[in-house]
């Protein structure tokens, strides 16, 4: 069990991430990884609003990608008010910080920019989507308000921990970035196989195929397989064609 | 059920107020009470940070104690991160609000001002102690932060009533107010008596003592019940005055 990262999706006010890693801090919670931060960071408009938190524990770190960020992390949760379509599970915020307790591993849990929220390729890529029980006629919940709803299950999880921690009999799951580089190389190869028609469904067929496939909750020995197996086919696909010439 | 009141005692600045706000209507929370604010109400400053929650639900109103405020509400609990050296039942939010859900009438549930939390004698008739799980060394919630706390607690207990909801076989709890007066009426008797002694130690007396008494959980029939024994012991010790006279 390690505390969970927060994952901020390309934030745009200094104050917000400032406010988030306070919320964080009040729970436990210090390792914050910004994605594309609008203004860059470090951001002095973070720090009136962090109260201290950078100082006295959480580390911020920038990526230039969801999938360089989610290096480490076995289980991605993506935030998100809005349905999207796609097949995954759904919990609140205190089963996933409950489940994320007993990972073998780090969870990321994934919040939108303050204006348009995730991209929905960002949820494709996430094993649960995590809602709050918001008000449906006033759901109007600021950046580190969200992270703060899930950094106190956080604290409810780890205030519990010794009477509710069962450990799950899952193998080691995959890191993130193995599995995103898996399903970089299956859709490089399906590109090559003209699977992706017509070009302007491109972006809905990956995204789909993405949701699916991450359901799964690779282990690292099924993404290795897996991998072998893409390889395999595209391989098998060139020889083929070779023949038929 | 009725959703619970937010009380907040003493708060300064309005653009908390407007914050808490949102906070509450986020999770269908609306009835916001506001004990002596510093600034006065309405306060302009407010009105920004609540992101519209006044005009879409929320409905603040003044009143200039405790006492006032707690009318109508048959549960109080108050939130405190300091131990008050007070027995009384503590819990954390989500059990509050779950317990809050199924409580015949209104529950009531308080936060202190900004600099300095609740006062002892606002904690010692709390019926519970509301706390959360922080992060011992960074305890820094704001006030708005701390309603949100509650409030998604209350909308996690909101959605899951259909589950979990089973009413308690209590009786008609006593409204806080007629509470709050059987406690005074005591104290002006005790008073009279000569009880409170020394002076210096009569507010700490009287905290003890009301925070023994308001654990009973009082019915509207046991605190009429109540109210005639102090009645009768006060104008009993008078006819024994009387006689020693």
């Amino acid at each position: 069990m390690t505390a969970p990262a927060i994952l901020l999706h390309t934030p745009q006010l200094g104050e917000n991430i400032g406010a988030a890693a306070r919320a964080m801090l009040n729970f436990g919670l210090t390792d914050l990884r910004l994605i594309t931060p609008r203004d860059g960071w470090p951001n002095p408009a973070a720090e009136p609003m962090s109260a201290g938190a950078f100082e006295a524990g959480v580390e911020a770190r920038v990526f230039d990608s969801l999938e360089a960020a989610s290096e480490g992390l076995t289980r991605l949760y993506a935030t998100t008010a809005r349905p999207r379509g796609m097949e995954k599970p759904v919990m609140g915020p205190q089963a996933a910080a409950d489940e994320a307790r007993d990972l073998p591993g780090q969870a990321g849990i994934l919040f939108g920019g303050e204006h348009s929220g995730l991209p929905n390729e960002a949820v494709a890529v996430a094993d649960v989507i995590l809602t709050y029980p918001v008000n449906p006629a006033f759901a109007s919940l600021n950046l580190a308000q969200a992270v703060l709803v899930f950094a106190q299950g956080w604290g409810a999880a780890m205030e519990l921990e010794g009477r509710a921690g069962v450990q799950r009999g899952v193998g080691d799951l995959a890191d993130r970035g193995d599995l995103m580089r898996m399903l970089e190389h299956f859709e490089v190869e399906l590109e090559r196989a003209g699977y992706f028609f017509p070009p302007e469904k491109t972006a809905l067929m990956k995204d789909n195929l993405r949701a699916a496939l991450i359901r799964a909750n690779w282990t690292e020995q099924e993404v290795r397989t897996f991998r072998g197996a893409i390889k395999a086919l595209a391989e098998g696909r060139g020889k083929a064609r070779v023949k038929r010439d």
